[in-house]
């Protein structure tokens, strides 16, 4: 977090990428230039067309000097990339995974909160709430560039991945997850899957309680990631963090975008930090091929990782008045197709901007 | 599957474990003596007090020839193991591991369905089911020996954990699947995360991809296991037969046990499909020391593991009349407190084998 400098400038390099990505991103420079202007907070735009359309015509995702621009900017907004046709190592390593390691955006922070206004596809009991935030180890684990494959197209062919976790990555990871279940008062969840098949996380679980001495206050419980995925679904109202490695974080996240209706409003938010380099927000959802062109992808994952970046920005009050517009807007049921509405993207955007000025 | 063979009886290695393992085993052994005497299936029951506590007398989950005593049987029921104080690498290397690899185990199949008289926790659709089968590679994958720590009590400390994925491995695993969908006529959902992040997983698509050209009438798609665990919540009505890895497979199947309302009713069979070693049935659910002598364990899961084992004996009449039983009793409403019910184990034991012999 960082604290707000009224002086300057905000520089948030803008990614919009591929398909509904290009959809929802100006929309939400809009919200931001509105919300900003009420707090004394300018941003200037730095646009990338970086994208698979920009492979196809360049064999690249970037240009080769796109992480320096991208160091030069404060912030980093992104839509989502993936395009039928562009292999996904390929869009996947050309841009967002140099991104969230090169910038050391080790924390994923995605909230799962069920906003007024949606039903949850479970069955809640009456006063069960689901409103939890999972911070993901986002730069290392099962998610390494270690391993390969031996004898291809023999019988005897077998492929390899290394899962590495070190010290330092998982005590950085538990120490942010730990900040925050100090702040926040409820408990700190640990997804592990510790009985000594897999290696790697009983080292987890040290380095986890090892770190959590500092914290006193904060009450940690292990689950095993396998009656974890089960407990969202039975029991989510009994989280408050959760802390996850990068594969489980990345499954418990979609689990977490499903209980809480749609992953068109889910939001993510890469972060360093420190802030020595910029974060990156973005949606959960990805590039939606089948519906881009439509008009009717849903902005809120958009707007709403917009809100994360405000609050990044140490500027927590212009963050939680877009996120009370989003809610104003789902109340008032101005909805896109996925969450069984009939708005265009331009008339939900339209809806959290009036909310936004009233 | 085997042949029935009326000529000889069925020798049966049972495994009741800790906990709640000792209490549904009995009431699961004279279901199935009933049910073979009607079907001219008779039991040799070998019993073995293999456990936590036998742990604790003796430094061993397991005699030394345990293996030798298992391969000697035709099929094995395993309760569950696992107790306070004996660390679970101990209870699981010493017992359901070594069992599920040795005896070449390599499939894990776990039905989920949702049952007549349950209700999910998820709102379902109207005219929507849930009722697929998930079939997870048992014996290698993310579940390997390989791996460890280095600089331990450093703060350059790291662990690392191999996973391990053959094409042997993969293909019978995917063949096995592939014959189930053949036969269930609903297609083939396999899990992946083949985007380039993880190396192994591009190679289990071609694995299974290339297997499935002997399938021609299986419609296969791949799913990224984050959308995977997405969709279990969202829309399980579409799945028909799941295939996925060791890691994957566990957590689905949890995630599965979860939306058909308990774990204490899903059950596994650890199959070794050539019938060169005994199988082994166990419930999903683990030995559950919080609930255990209270006489009040949900023996249904086991039971329902039971009617697998008839189906792997080739006795799917008797498996089907036994599940038939399990249904019929749950309309009933005799349900143990995990479902919301109020009976005993044995009662529902009892509700059971009364709807058998009628
Ligand atoms: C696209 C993919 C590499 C990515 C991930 O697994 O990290 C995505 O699923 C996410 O969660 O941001
Ligand atoms: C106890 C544990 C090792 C086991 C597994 O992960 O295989 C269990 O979760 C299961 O699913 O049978």
């Amino acid at each position: 977090m960082q604290s707000p400098d009224a002086s300057r400038k905000v520089t948030v390099a803008v990614i919009p990428g591929d398909g509904i990505g290009t959809e929802v991103m100006d929309p939400t420079l809009r919200i931001l230039e509105e919300v900003g202007s009420r707090h004394g907070l300018q941003f200037a735009w730095q646009h990338h067309d970086w994208s698979c359309e920009h492979y196809t015509r360049t064999g690249r995702m970037m240009p080769e000097d796109g992480l320096d621009q991208l160091a030069q900017a404060d912030q980093i907004l992104l839509g989502a990339v993936g395009y039928p046709g562009v292999p996904d190592h390929v869009s996947l390593w050309g841009l967002l995974i140099p991104i969230r390691r090169t910038f050391r955006q080790y924390i994923n922070l995605r909230p799962v909160k069920l906003m007024p206004g949606i039903e949850s596809p479970l069955r809640l009991r009456d006063g069960q709430d689901i409103d939890f935030v999972v911070v993901r180890e986002n730069n290392e684990g099962e998610y390494s560039e270690v391993g390969g494959r031996m004898y291809r197209g023999t019988p005897e062919e077998f492929a390899v991945q290394e899962s590495v976790f070190t010290r330092r990555g998982v005590e950085r990871a538990a120490r942010y997850a730990l900040e925050l279940a100090d702040s926040r008062g409820g408990g700190l969840a640990s997804a592990t899957k510790s009985n000594g098949i897999v290696h790697t996380m009983p080292f987890w679980d040290q380095v986890v309680h090892e770190t959590a001495k500092d914290f006193p206050g904060v009450h940690v419980r292990d689950y095993h990631i396998d009656a974890l995925s089960a407990l969202f679904v039975l029991d989510p109202g009994r989280f408050d963090v959760v802390v996850a490695s990068n594969l489980f974080g990345d499954i418990l996240t979609d689990l977490g975008a499903a209980i809480i209706g749609s992953i068109g409003i889910a939001p993510s938010g890469n972060l360093n930090p420190e802030g020595e380099f910029p974060s990156m927000f973005e949606p959960v959802h990805g590039s939606a091929p089948d519906i881009a062109g439509q008009g009717i992808a849903n902005p809120l994952g958009q707007i709403w990782a917009a809100s994360m970046m405000l609050d990044h920005l140490g500027h927590e009050r212009a963050g939680a008045e877009v996120l009370a517009a989003v809610e104003a807007t789902l109340v008032a049921g101005v909805k896109t197709p996925d969450l069984g509405g009939t708005a265009t993207t331009t008339e939900v955007a339209d809806a959290v901007l009036a909310h936004l000025t009233t």
